[in-house]
């Protein structure tokens, strides 16, 4: 089904497997409310080994889903991960089952802001209950269950699945035998919550976001949503970066036009990211998603310390950062990885050299594949995986 | 008189000073338009001597205007540079007659979108000629002819103002002493031009923007031009400034509220950046003024090399960059003085140590005053002002 806002195709979703959460006992989230029965999104890739200590938990980013590798039925493109999961890839799906769920507070199939309220049979919309990184992953354990997986071979993420891999250390320290923590951070940064910030007022001074009640109201937030993504998107790439790809090319034409038009490459290449991801994603879900970023900070306002936190960890930690990347620098990376060596755990890091920034995670890197694919081998033959 | 737009109160602008110029013969700009009799507003500080030669332009950068230093009759508040220039300060007007103007194309009394095109009897609004750096230059030189200033000492400015001087050093390389230039670059970046994109997206997103024509229709696009103020400011301050400063710092509460509002500090100094700006400026202009930066290229898309655009030049340089200026940073300035020295000009290149960012070049620094009043004082002398 194809609805259309606002002269945008806004493409009903295809979920693929969903599983209904928290049915005998309600899920309490951090702000003092409950859900309960509610959908998980997910989909999972490989088999699950007879000893079911196989499985790889892949935690997406602020605006992934479950759609890691394959096809992604929506888009048409690639899964997010493609290059990454996969057989014989990094993450390899010959020996590994890797589940990856749509984060709760998403559009992709999971309870978020556009799924409908029953109590109201209307959709959520702001009357959402606000979520963090502890509930995204308190629901991913809820998944786990109901896949009778105890514990997890290995968490792993970028950005804020980054964050969730750390929550998961240090809510089911059990369940886990490893965890990978790619360019990321112990807590949303200063700037950081800066630039969310910049990206909610955009999407909030939309007056077709209709305080947030756009879905009944039959209209969508769209120009705001657009700019709250270029916003977002100029700071997952490097200054290099961009000056190497766009520099000041003109695009589609020889001489400025002087006009407010995309003279520029680098314009039109900002407003395309604007406009497609309009196409695939929800404004209410972004507003959550994000606020459950700037909530993010593992001392909780230094109630304890970053070592505390850590205290008797007995997983093995792979954590990762790239030279370039000015969202989540190295240096975050590195202060984690301080707190780890602080109580003696097992944690190696990559610092990668990349001229891509933030978003290199999600690129080709040898260097990266490497790194993984030999975490992966050397831990998975520790675990005794076959 | 106070103009109410928007639940915003627009202050009608106190101009001083305005000149009417291209009286006789008018200014050919850039785009092949033309505009005369038109206005541009300015102030002056100190005396001009009886040689006439202590003359020093001070070139403000995007948003700012022609109140250097003293109180700004708009906002009450000291000049945005009136830490740098007065009686006794680097830029000591016991000795220079300083002269700022409003840029061509600004909302402080000189010509610009807001302005009346005498043709309609309306504003401007998008019938404003698109206008360039150089541009801009011309009209300032136009102001010094008014003024009966042949040669300045010197001409300063930091960020946009930067570009201003380079541009005067490459357009009327005779008129000038020496030229400051401070946290520029000689072209905007892919990223600089990416975040103006970003801020005239925003603002031309608001409907209260009205395609430009909001005067007329009694409207004003607050909320759009505080999101780009907003995406503009983060811009000008450093992460570590950010960091250290709020931090994750909340405002006026002790525990997340689990909303919207603006939880952090950071957040709610943000919001109040958008809303001040919206009540001291023109969304138009910004349009205009962002639009002329990205165009600021003194290669001309790489027609002439840096070296040869300052060949020959006689003019003393120095240019000055802050270490922790991401939006300018030091390198646009080595490659500056590197294309400088090629040509064996005279340039003095400070590098000053800084943990504020962009910003660095309007706030307190003992080492760049020190600076400032150094050139100042050594090239007066060589030039031989008393």
């Amino acid at each position: 089904m194809v609805t259309s806002f606002f002269g945008v195709n806004y493409r009903e979703v295809e979920v693929g497997e969903v599983v209904t959460l928290a049915r005998q006992q309600p899920l309490l989230l951090a702000c003092g409310q409950t859900i309960a029965d509610f959908p998980l999104a997910y989909q999972t890739y490989g088999t699950l080994n007879a000893r079911r200590d196989n499985a790889i938990l892949v935690c997406h980013a602020l605006t992934g889903d479950q759609y890691v590798c394959g096809t992604h039925p929506v888009t048409g493109k690639p899964g997010w991960w493609d290059r990454m999961v996969g057989p014989g890839k990094p993450i390899d799906t010959d020996r590994f089952f890797v589940i990856c769920s749509n984060i709760l507070g998403g559009c992709m199939g999971s309870l978020g802001p556009k799924e409908t309220n029953p109590k109201t049979g209307q959709p959520y919309g702001l009357g959402f209950p606000f979520i963090t990184m502890g509930d995204m992953v308190n629901a991913q354990a809820l998944l786990l269950d109901h896949l009778c997986i105890e514990k997890l071979f290995c968490v792993i993420g970028g950005s804020m699945g980054g964050m969730q891999a750390l929550e998961w250390a240090v809510r089911y320290p059990q369940r886990l035998f490893s965890v990978v923590a790619i360019a990321t951070a112990t807590r949303q940064s200063a700037q950081n919550i800066a630039f969310h910030e910049i990206g909610r007022q955009a999407i909030m001074a939309d007056p077709d976001w209709c305080d947030g009640d756009y879905i009944a109201q039959r209209k969508y937030p769209a120009k705001g949503l657009a700019v709250a993504r270029m916003a977002a998107h100029v700071t997952y790439l490097s200054q290099d970066m961009l000056q190497e790809k766009f520099g000041r090319n003109l695009q589609d034409r020889e001489e400025y036009t002087y006009g407010f038009g995309a003279d520029f490459r680098v314009e039109s290449y900002l407003r395309h990211q604007g406009m497609s991801f309009v196409e695939r994603f929800d404004a209410n879900s972004y507003l959550y998603l994000t606020r459950a970023a700037s909530y993010f900070d593992l001392t909780e306002g230094g109630k304890h310390s970053l070592s505390n936190v850590f205290a008797d960890t007995k997983i093995r930690y792979l954590v990762a950062s790239f030279t370039s990347d000015w969202l989540y620098a190295s240096a975050e990376s590195r202060n984690l990885v301080r707190a780890l060596n602080s109580v003696a755990a097992n944690v190696s890091f990559a610092e990668i050299d990349s001229d891509k920034g933030h978003d290199s995670f999600l690129l080709e890197s040898a260097e990266f594949d490497a790194t993984i694919r030999g975490f992966m081998r050397g831990s998975a033959s520790l675990a005794g995986i076959a």
